[in-house]
């Protein structure tokens, strides 16, 4: 269908219940070709928590059918004559989880894109999975042999970056290190991660390698505070184990990168952990939403309640030659592209430490699946 | 009681009634004079919502008895030897809601007062009624005859602001100026004012002589749309009235100013009218909190929700002179001292349009009330 010689076959999910591990293995057909477009031989992709709220339809309506997967490491195998970024046939590059921009192909006024900001495009941001380009195609992920993914967002992986570690930054790292890097994490800042999950483990690391004095983990049990450490985090709270832990840390911090995704939280207690001017950051993003507050402290300190999103084409160069140059290592495991089912259903669990990525190991066979 | 010749006398709450139209006129011993204060003749106090949250115990529990007032402006009958702000007595000066702050003198390092942010101290923040000072005197407000203040926060009057004008601009003038002047409102912006009355009418004012290119006003209904349109106002979205208000004004605006004081709004569909990057400023303090919102706006469009709380001294310099130079006129009502109980009902009923701002006539008279 795809008028190249190798096949677009993936895990497709067909309704909601793929979210239950019944994705399917079937081929799909990616985006009409553009001579701004790489086509990618998928070798690895990151199971982000995104994949299993789009599966079940948990963030609005999916596009079934549909195949998940935004954090994508592979081999370009064909390049458009104007594709842009440098990219050659052989190199090893990777997609996050957006794959276009209207980068003021519209007609509308786009200040996001005109200042390299795509990932805040409100003119037209594609998704790599369950999006739909300029051209009428929709785009599928990475659970996958094969992505096309238009040039602006594939970039080169570093040398020193392995293919399963550099998969889930493209989305896992870049969401954490794009506020982080924006609010002035560094010396002289203490910054604190809610929540030690695939997001979270990515903010301890990203802290600590641009040198924030401290990096403070705030979890409900102290069971991961060792991996924490081994992270870089500098101290840890457990907020169902340290009796008054927000008054005893108050006005403590300058940022916070909230990873949890659950309305069920403490906000209000959270956000009393920052000082003047502090800044509290949502990544994650909760279906049921944000829960109220009482607003003395944002009053009383000017704190910021915000979100942030993703990061740029170029963020995610920048995370990469933080990341090569700092040595930081994801704690990734690796899984067969063909137990992509069970890995989801462990994601939900809660299973991984801290991020699983999809190897596929030898694509031919699969078609048989 | 205060050693001197004149009398410090007001109207004191001495329980949560007081705010049914209960305070009773009496003697109150200001703080022990020190030689960096000013005394001043107060010969106008504006009355400010906070004033009933205080007299009533609404925002916690108030140190009864209390002289509420918080927009003093009056002549300095006494000015201490070392007094800083260049003010000489019979000088006409006003003190706002913040009569003092640690100014570093504590040994806890303040970066809010290092930086001249005097209102975001986090030490020691008295304020004009209801605190207490360093040496153990306590704070009572302009509902008086007389109004003993540490100098730093004692404001010249410009010549060309009428002393009844010049009073709600120290609490509810500032509390809107600040924030928009620290989140640029002026040419190429556009600003929103969420509830038009005393805070949201000094919002529209400043917004305009600020230079914004849009002031739009959103308020429940569209009665007060001429009053608006007479305040500079561009554009007025009445909420109940306008079928589908939130789609249609979606992402139109960069500061939002909210000084709705309940619970009860539509957050989520006021943080929706934010364009990429937008603010939304939280100037109302809702007994009862703020309510929960998806964060889908506040992610894709990396929106801030934030509070500001008054302004610093300087702060309040600075707009009294904007006031000064564009014209800036309040919409004041003059009510005798004597009538400050029936004033505060009024107040709490909503009637002021906009503000009001009691007058001491003849203080002598008063002691027998």
């Amino acid at each position: 269908m795809s008028g190249t010689t190798y096949k677009f076959e993936g895990w497709l999910a067909h309704d909601a219940s793929a979210a239950e591990g019944k994705m399917t293995w079937g081929e799909f057909e990616p985006k009409p070709w553009e001579e701004t477009d790489i086509d990618i031989k998928v070798t690895h992709c990151g199971i982000c928590g995104s994949d299993l709220h789009t599966l079940r339809s948990g963030w609005g309506p999916t596009i079934y059918p549909c195949c998940v997967g935004h954090e994508i490491v592979g081999i370009a195998v064909r390049v458009g004559s104007q594709a842009v970024g440098e990219i050659k046939v052989g190199d090893r590059v990777g997609v996050g989880a957006q794959s276009d921009s209207c980068q003021n192909r519209t007609g509308t006024k786009c200040a996001a894109c005109a200042a390299g900001m795509e990932n805040y495009c409100q003119v037209k941001h594609v998704g790599t999975y369950n999006g739909r380009y300029m051209n009428g195609g929709k785009s599928y992920g990475g659970y996958a042999t094969y992505n096309r993914a238009p040039s602006r967002f594939v970039v080169k992986i570093p040398d020193a970056i392995a293919s399963a570690e550099a998969a889930p930054m493209l989305c896992g790292g870049i969401t954490t290190y794009t506020p982080l890097k924006h609010y002035g994490a560094g010396p002289g800042k203490a910054v604190g991660i809610i929540g030690l999950g695939g997001l979270g483990h990515f903010g301890v690391m990203w802290a600590s390698a641009l040198g924030a004095d401290k990096v403070v983990v705030v979890s409900r049990s102290r069971g991961k505070a060792a991996d924490a450490a081994k992270m870089g985090a500098t101290d840890f709270i457990a907020t169902g184990e340290d009796e008054g832990w927000a008054k005893k840390h108050a006005a403590t911090l300058d940022i916070i990168i909230c990873t949890v995704s659950s309305a069920d939280m403490p906000l209000q207690e959270y956000m009393s952990l920052l000082r003047f001017d502090g800044t509290f950051v949502q990544v994650g993003a909760p279906e049921d939403g944000l829960p109220g507050f009482l607003p003395w402290d944002i009053l009383y300190r000017r704190l910021k309640l915000t979100g942030s999103m993703i990061g740029s084409p170029n963020g995610i160069r920048e995370m990469l030659q933080l990341a090569a140059e700092k040595n930081v290592k994801p704690w990734v495991t690796e899984v067969p592209m063909k137990d992509a089912n069970k890995a989801i259903l462990e994601m939900e669990a809660g299973v991984p430490r801290y991020r699983y990525t999809l190897v596929n190991e030898e694509q031919p066979t699969r078609a048989g699946l």
